[in-house]
């Protein structure tokens, strides 16, 4: 707002929830408003809610996945098949390919993917501990489920070549993915196909 | 989620975030991991802010705003010319004609339109205080920037009539094309409106 109609704190506010996805300035403006006058059916209850996230959310030791436990709802999941590894660059992967998908498997987040030119070098991502996971024995099948971007590409080769010893079959998603694409922002019967339709890596 | 792929606590902040207003049930999953991954950043200070509002924000008595101290930041602005009134339905409405304006003015929040079917009636909305206001003295014009509707106009005949013993200027919003609005698109009563209310070129 260039005009002081408000104080410092729902000026805040509004700044604050402007940075979060999916809301702009204007769009900000009107979520505060929202909050502010539903306080106790929703400002009071988000609040606690991200108050408990922030003391309570934890990345994964296993698999790097966000949760509230460590090892995470998905690892200690004893109806899921460790056998079945899908190696994801995100979180955000992670959820969209089990909002698609009702394969119970396992998961592996890279967090981020192999680029010279930004610096990301293997020992950058979560590779070292994708091998040891492996190595423990109970993996047959490792999916990689990176993005079809040259980086994400890269990252699946490189992976490919450090699993080449191991007695582990490699796959990738079937092509259906669109060339380009981000697996956060498809939707879930192409997500679903391209998990069905995986091929040999 | 229909799986369970992360604790309560996750799936509690996705839910309240999916009643955010520009948020639907797929942004508030990207924002809620968004929050987490920026949780210094981003979800600390904004869990701090949402928490400083559910504290601190209140309705202005004088004018019915909704902010940090009471009289509000625009009822106590010495520089705001006390003397033309705008009454609003709604703090949204405020807020809007606050970006679009440079009128240095303060304003009345009604809260709502009278509204038969509904049963609100006079007494349900902020028009007693505003009344009283304007006997106090010292307003010169009322401007009735209510919404261009059923409710809104009867709302703004029922306060026209209450203030028509008193020595104070009601006047209302014009009429017309909005800045950059397509004739063909536009209702045949605003285009009614438009011709009769035509100007100087
Ligand atoms: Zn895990
Ligand atoms: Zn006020």
């Amino acid at each position: 707002m260039s005009k002081r109609i408000a104080g410092p704190e729902i000026e805040r506010l509004i700044q604050l929830l402007a940075k979060v996805p999916g809301l702009g300035p204007r769009s900000a403006r009107r979520a505060a408003l929202h909050l502010i006058k539903k306080k106790e059916q929703l400002l009071v209850p988000l609040a606690a809610s991200m108050n408990d996230a922030v003391d309570k959310v934890r990345v994964c030791s296993t698999c790097g996945n966000v949760d509230t436990s460590d090892p995470c709802t998905i690892c200690t999941d004893p109806r899921r098949d460790g056998a079945t590894l899908i190696v994801v660059e995100d979180v955000a992967d992670l959820w969209a390919l089990e909002r698609a998908s009702a394969m119970n498997v396992r998961y592996h987040v890279l967090g981020g993917t192999l680029s010279p030119l930004d610096g990301v070098r293997p020992e950058d991502l979560n590779i070292r501990s994708l091998i040891a996971r492996i190595a423990e024995g109970g993996v047959s099948e490792v999916i990689l489920a990176v993005n079809a971007t040259v980086e994400g590409q890269t990252t699946a080769h490189y992976i490919t070549d450090q699993l080449s010893g191991m007695d582990v079959k490699v796959t990738r998603l079937a092509h259906g993915v669109p060339v380009g694409g981000e697996l956060d922002y498809l939707d879930e019967g192409t997500l679903a196909a391209a998990l069905k339709s995986r091929t040999a890596f």
